[in-house]
């Protein structure tokens, strides 16, 4: 009963130890021992805990349907960072990146060819893609959800009125594993700041910048899911990403369409931007193995004595 | 560029580090250590992120101007031990308590033996207490704010259309330091747990109560303020309470008034119960000397190596 700022966590985590989900109770455990070791590390002062709780809540506030909390965990390198735990890649398969905040369920079916962006927005852009497993051998009929912002560097979702879905697109993949569409060039554009995390980003003398980039999440049964970005070289932000997702081997360099053969066949102009990517998609045994074994590594570096259950650590019954 | 889950922490550090303020970036340097390590030790899931940022954005959006999300900080543990880091006490002085999330500034001067509840509430109680330094002296015209939920266990501000303070009361401190008032007898009371703390509380299997109790905020110059609460022995959430504020120097045993003299000088009933209580308040000099004290211990222990300004840690100067 007599918490001192030294047996609280004890009791805080004891307290939490009641229920069935063994789980969620690590969970809990290790979240209440960062957050007291951060408030007795930092000698955490009243006024900067009263802040953070406005921060925080001004940021649930501001949130909504199609503006995303997710945003702060973004500019805390933390979405990186879960992306990187749970979607491991081997060396010959294309890298993950972040999700982001504007991905919709609602983007119409796109056939090869055509664009995902309506008429007259910005530089077009070809794109031409193959889809691969890390053996070489194409995979059609693959799910292809495409997105990016218009030329201004936004989202249909950040427009007041938004009656539908804009530049963005579900493709599928050919039977040789290909798939073409045009959209606008991308280009690099500001995270939401008008908000309680734009001013911490002034507070920290950080830009909002994210470099111009194309979303892709490519869905195949017997796959592992590839949530990635195309990342466009020569990009002032390239490498001050304020969302921390940019990765080298996800950069991709504009090109022109130049061949008049070309441009005929897809129907594009020879002074149009063209950009060629070849995914390869990872099996899902094989990613689920990567996951385990990476897992255990990791929790075996950081000393980790939890018990281990699926790969996951959960805490301990007590006796 | 290319981060990972190794790397991604130290550099989300360095773009954190361009700023002038030393003591911003030394607590996001700690907050995004034990957030990195936290998704570290415990393998987050996608699914778990998810989740939590769901449950922050809940959180803040059922937040308002009468209901703060103090509420999550107070159910962790971490109100208790900001309040025990920023406000320690020397032995022979009057321990602190959580605030709580009901406090507000617009209660009315309430006389010595008045109430500061509205007629026909609960069981009356008669408070009686003294005020002095740590060598004895009575403390003349303190400021002494007090309030406490109504006998169904709510505040004023959990009523649809408040119209004004009631169960709140800001007295003065007589010439010997003495102030006395009619309340009702505190209940205890569950938090509010309609919202995404309560449902974390119930997968915790954690009861919302709190122990009967009567909220002090106490202020005179020369002095540190003093926020503290008596909570009333034997209420079944004695040693459970939902928000850890409960401390055994703080438990007051409820009596009844009996003497009629007594019930004659203060306007009670011989069966209307009575609480004594004396505070001691803490010297300005002398809190402040034993919290910049506690302090480098806590931070000695810790083996901080930051650079100490003012009794707090700070980000090194870069060379």
């Amino acid at each position: 009963m007599d918490l001192t700022d030294e047996n609280i966590t004890a009791n805080t985590v004891i307290i939490n130890s009641q229920g069935p989900d063994k789980r969620l109770q690590y969970l809990m455990e290790r979240l209440v021992t960062h957050l007291h070791d951060f408030a007795r590390e930092t000698q955490l002062t009243t006024e900067e805990w009263m802040k953070a709780l406005v921060f925080l809540k001004g940021a649930g506030q501001i949130s909504s349907d199609t503006r995303q909390l997710i945003l702060l965990s973004d500019v805390l390198g933390l979405s990186t960072l879960v992306e990187a735990i749970n979607n491991p890649k081997p060396a010959n398969a294309t890298e993950g990146s972040v999700l982001g905040p504007f991905h919709t369920d609602d983007a119409h079916f796109t056939e090869n060819g055509e664009s995902i962006a309506s008429p007259n927005k910005g530089e077009l852009c070809l794109v031409r893609c193959t889809l691969r497993d890390t053996s070489g051998k194409p995979i059609p009929d693959a799910k292809i959800d495409v997105w990016e912002t218009d030329d201004t560097g936004r989202y249909d979702t950040q427009y007041e009125g938004r009656t539908g879905p804009d530049c963005r697109g579900v493709l599928k993949s050919n039977k040789d594993g290909e798939f073409w569409f045009k959209c606008v060039k991308p280009v690099s554009y500001p995270i939401p700041h008008d908000g309680p995390v734009g001013k911490l980003l002034v507070l920290l003398r950080r830009h909002p910048f994210r470099p111009a980039h194309l979303h892709f999440k490519i869905e195949r049964e017997g796959f592992d899911p590839l949530i990635t970005a195309l990342y466009l070289r020569g990009d002032p932000y390239e490498i001050s990403d304020a969302v921390f997702g940019v990765k080298s081997s996800l950069i991709v360099t504009p090109q022109k369409v130049r061949d008049p053969k070309i441009a005929g066949k897809y129907g594009v102009g020879v002074n149009d931007w063209y950009m060629p990517w070849d995914f390869v998609l990872v099996g899902e045994a094989e990613g689920r193995q990567l996951k385990k074994e990476r897992a255990l590594a990791a929790l075996e570096k950081m000393g980790c004595t939890a018990k281990i259950v699926d790969g996951l650590p959960v805490a301990h019954d007590v006796d």
